[in-house]
């Protein structure tokens, strides 16, 4: 088997054969219990205990979504169980299992899908959590879905549309830093954003979201949260309307967070912009797939202390008509955000 | 709003909007609980009173498992709900909810995605569940995903490794029809296939498989059960394969099963095959996609009567070392199926 190299020369019982052992962590190792009935047969069965189930799924393209010369199979493995989690966490809830659908065209090497598999078990093994099914198919480009389960653990679902006014508005985790990732790889490639910001190249490829303090933030008492994976503005704007208020977030907390990203601003600002200031505010209020989770909290649950790892990073405020849904220091209008069919 | 032609011209929120109203079926019509969360936020919340939650995912890519010039958008979301929900019948199991995942190319006609989305709401009435959420993404070919949840109602899964020598071997729906409608477009496209056997074509396009006889079956005492999705052959070895048991298919019920896929199959069966039997065996031994039920019960419950509309087609036997592991009359290879990076 050591001269199959590609997945068309390997056929459909092979590849699966590999997937699923370089999926394989050991109990012992990753002390997550197994699934009732994982993959194998027509369906996979887990746990429930709460008698409800979260359920989310995201769809990564090649091309799109990532590129295979910018990241590794396992970086993209990664980054789908990450955004997955992370869409579980923001409702408060803890994962579960994992659904992995991969699509790939038959000159797609073998390695590449086993580098995958090792990808998601490890991001799996880091939360808990372990693939109990999944489909495999052809395609014309790399494809990699994934559909995550989560349990609340007996606690309400955390909804977009519970913030009101008075409330504090939190963060956890970062925002921003896939963005520079980003900004470096496209300005000159892995070898530039090695050089400049090894950290901020990291973040792009295999970001961390705080998966933990999703669950944390249901029990502290959280009355709105989501995954920041569109941008600060976009997503604070979707929060905001669900819940019809006004976020504003304070400057001190965004001048604070932009100081890791100064090193790769300034590198690319240009002449128009030659601190890179005005790049790493973009990066900040418009920059998403750091999966940061956004919260609102009651100001009496703030006064006692928020949740490890969030911060307050502004306030909610009553609906103001003809205003933007968000803005910082109750000024600029914070926007950015991303179309899949731009 | 009415001159937006593609995904691409009209954008993710309206071809969102679009195809959350072509999904929405007045539960009045349906019949159908609402979900606990539905889209719109992180991730969705149905119900698992059982504390289990069978789960599966399948992706449908085109120009593999559909050609949009042989079925309409409707006709393939009809088909992705059917699959995944045959699965979950497969394991016994009542289905609680669907997440559904789009890729399109920017040029896709915004009215394709809104007939998948009224086909995938058909089919989700038909058997009593709803789409509680899912992904919309770029592609440079149309995907189409789905991953449906489902309730096991207190009773142990049924998995294809409870098969023992002495069972019964039982079918509820049809194997081979959708296999001759491919094999008609194949050969003259929808204008034969319409001309020779119209319910044949209709069978590949939208297979209506036994969704509620896989919790019949449960509840009958089923031991091994799986859904026919690559056909006879090889969908029984896996069966036969994980319950290390030996199937044997009466020749009988194979011979009248063939008796409405004759007139397609001496349409295309040449020279070599003039009365098509060659054809239609190989139809109703490898071909996949009706989605019917492949189930072995005790010969107790089959004497007082299987669940409907399980029927009786052959016997499962000790595993014979050298013998293939599906024969009809303890004779001829049952073989078939499909490799998807072929």
């Amino acid at each position: 088997m050591g001269k199959l190299v590609t997945v068309g020369e390997a056929g459909e019982a092979v590849v699966l054969e590999r997937l699923l052992a370089a999926l394989a962590v050991p109990a012992s190792v990753s002390g997550v219990e197994a699934p009732l009935l994982g993959p194998g047969d027509d369906a996979a069965v887990v746990v429930a205990p709460d008698a409800r189930v979260v359920a989310t799924t995201d769809l990564l393209v090649e091309g799109r979504d990532f590129r295979t010369d910018w990241s590794s199979g396992a970086d993209v493995g990664a980054k789908a169980v990450a955004q997955n989690l992370a869409d579980v966490a923001a409702m408060g809830a803890v994962p579960t299992g994992l659904l992995l659908t991969v699509g790939a065209p038959s000159d797609t090497p073998l390695a590449w899908l086993e580098d995958l598999g090792r990808g998601v078990a490890a991001a799996c093994s880091v939360w808990s959590t372990s693939v109990i099914g999944g489909d495999l198919s052809g395609a014309s480009e790399l494809l990699v879905s994934i559909t995550a389960l989560g349990d609340l653990q007996g606690r309400a679902p955390v909804c977009r549309s519970g913030a009101r006014p008075g409330d504090v508005l939190a963060l956890a985790g970062s925002v921003g830093r896939s963005a520079a990732g980003l900004a470096l790889l496209l300005a000159g490639g892995p070898e530039l954003a090695e050089e400049v910001a090894p950290e901020l190249l990291a973040a792009h490829r295999r970001p961390v979201p705080p998966v933990g303090a999703g669950p944390a933030a249901a029990a502290a008492g959280a009355t709105a949260m989501l995954d920041v994976s569109d941008g600060l503005g976009v997503d604070g704007a979707r929060l905001a309307a669900a819940s019809r208020v006004h976020l504003d977030v304070d400057a001190d907390w965004e001048d604070q967070h932009v100081l890791d990203l100064l090193v790769a601003a300034r590198r690319l600002g240009g002449d128009d912009d030659p601190w890179g200031y005005g790049l790493v505010r973009s990066w900040v209020r418009g920059g998403g797939e750091d999966h940061a989770l956004l919260a609102t909290f009651p100001a009496g649950v703030a006064a006692r202390g928020l949740p490890e790892p969030f911060v307050r990073i502004g306030e909610v405020l009553p609906v103001r008509s003809g205003w933007p849904a968000v803005t910082v220091n109750g000024d600029d209008e914070v926007v950015g955000g991303w179309d899949v069919y731009a």
